[in-house]
């Protein structure tokens, strides 16, 4: 086992974009493992939009990740040491160990390390469609949503972790999915790999005029539902073409993470149509988790809840990769391999 | 009895501002009461800023005021003449008899007539506290907004007829009320004669800043629910303070009746503080009426429950009263008198 651990630290916030200069790699040598301690090497890095957030200091649902420190997120690996009855090395687990190799688990943070069982479901699936992306997809359509057999689910950034499953899962439940998504290649794999209705290419419709005649295609009966993950122009769109008594996820608003707020330009739909739209955290509901992991979990051991990775490797690559998934750049769940 | 029905049409639709050229006075002969029909009297017509939604052909949740016919609206008056064994000569009824001086009353309309006793409540209490604007207020509090004791409620045109009632159930339910209105005498009013907590002039907040720091100043333990009247850059200052978990029940966009769309400016505040944000019409949830109504007219026959009506004289002052309403010149319920 390696004496040194690496590791990724915010040093500076964006001022608008975020750029490579906001992180810096350093290297720190491995810390003893004390009492009621676990140590665990991470396999996995979840990159996800989220992080960008937490970067700033503008309030949020999170106090913001402080300078100076590693760079907060969550991690799949095995314990290497333990000095904890409830762990041993070799167990498989996921937690928030952050941007490095090693996190030394210990007191508060021990209830968010969870072992878990990859005989089924591998390693890395518990940072996508069976960990959080997936469970909050799972909360936003069963919980927020509620849609019926037969209505319409819109979801943005539907060849992403969230997006893919949200699709997913309202087909299984009888709903016409509709996904958007930027590029021809995601909207193929979004169509004919995962199984939508049907797919918008936003970058194909550059005015709103296009993306209206482009859902009003895709989902002629309207929209009944619709997880928002990107905000926007997209969102401004599917808003107008939503049915009496639609209901709305706000899960996130990607498009105003770089500091510029992003208007919902005709609010008055959400009175014209009685919409019910409301954000939320997944973490905020534990209550959800095991339900959701379960129904998760059977599907992928199953194979009836499909999924991409898009892996780089070695931890120096997170910051380009974490940069690139806010660019749209990645196909499916971002991760960094560290093994 | 008159032999003539004064009533007013909509001849032209808006290009922007409502104006006097869209409405035209006309006498007509008073139609014979057939058999089942009721002939009613208006002795004052409900002036409603919904009106304004359905002068313009836009889409919305209910059809288009048709050019040429009588304008609609709440009425409250007595029966003159009945071929219908369930009303009689002399009963006081209310129901959506338009601006004009009598309705007959027929077939599919009949279930809109309803007997009311003025006995304890006056006559045009109906078409204020304890008609629609009651009932919406009822509704948007009780069924959306679900508000806790010690909680803070917003409510904008706040001395309007909605937004008085919010104000004041509110207070009834233990919570703290802050009304924000148009100038010194509404919020003056607000205060000392409707017992609010705090009133914001907005007119004496010229920018967002002014306005957020007398936000801040009237809910100092932020907002947990906003009853949203206006919409536009009140709204987006309300947003700005809300609560995690707090409830928006969007029942008008007054700002954006003139066809200018007003946007949410920063809505990833929905997100970061997990807001509910539903639209809604109360009209479309009758199984509430008895019980809001009872609650109101109870309060109103009371004294507890405190109302002011402007009243316009006649009906040809109907326009420019209603044109009036929406630059916000009544205080409190506007009315036409007709008797």
């Amino acid at each position: 086992m390696s004496t040194v651990n690496h590791r990724i630290l915010l040093v500076s916030r964006p001022q608008a974009e975020a750029t490579l200069d906001n992180f810096r790699l350093e290297a720190a040598p491995l810390p003893d493992v004390g009492p009621g301690e676990v140590l665990v090497r991470h396999h996995y890095l979840s990159l996800d939009p989220y992080m960008r957030g937490r970067m700033s200091e503008a309030k949020s649902y999170a106090a913001p990740q402080a300078l100076g420190a590693t760079m907060l997120g969550g991690t799949a690996g095995e314990v290497v040491a333990s000095r904890n009855p409830a762990f041993a090395v070799g167990d498989t687990v996921v937690g928030n160990g952050g941007w490095q190799e090693y996190a030394l688990v210990a007191g508060a943070a021990l209830p968010g390390l969870q072992k878990i069982d990859t005989r089924n479901v591998p390693l890395s699936a518990y940072l996508g469609p069976v960990g959080m992306p997936g469970i909050t997809a799972w909360f936003g359509l069963s919980k927020i949503l509620e849609p019926k057999p037969g209505e319409t689910v819109v979801v943005s950034a539907a060849s992403g972790a969230v997006g893919s499953v949200v699709g997913q899962l309202a087909r299984l439940r009888g709903c016409r999915a509709v996904g958007v998504a930027g590029g021809k290649e995601k909207c193929d794999y979004v169509v004919h790999e995962l199984g939508f209705d049907a797919c918008i290419d936003y970058k194909a419709a550059p005015d709103a005029a296009a993306l209206d005649e482009r859902l009003a295609a895709a989902a002629p009966k309207g929209i009944d539902a619709c997880f928002e993950n990107v905000g926007g122009r997209i969102f401004d769109a599917v808003l107008g073409r939503m049915n009496a008594f639609g209901r709305v996820a706000l899960c996130g608003m990607i498009a105003g993470y770089d500091g510029e707020p992003v208007p919902i330009r005709n609010p008055s739909v959400i009175l014209r149509s009685r919409l019910k739209v409301q954000g939320f955290i997944v973490f905020e509901s534990p209550s959800s988790v095991p339900w959701a992991m379960a129904e998760l979990g059977a599907l992928v051991a199953s194979g009836r809840l499909r999924y991409r990775e898009s892996i780089a490797q070695g931890l120096a690559a997170a910051p380009a990769a974490f940069l690139g998934l806010l660019k749209g750049r990645n196909l499916g769940k971002q991760l960094v391999k560290l093994t």
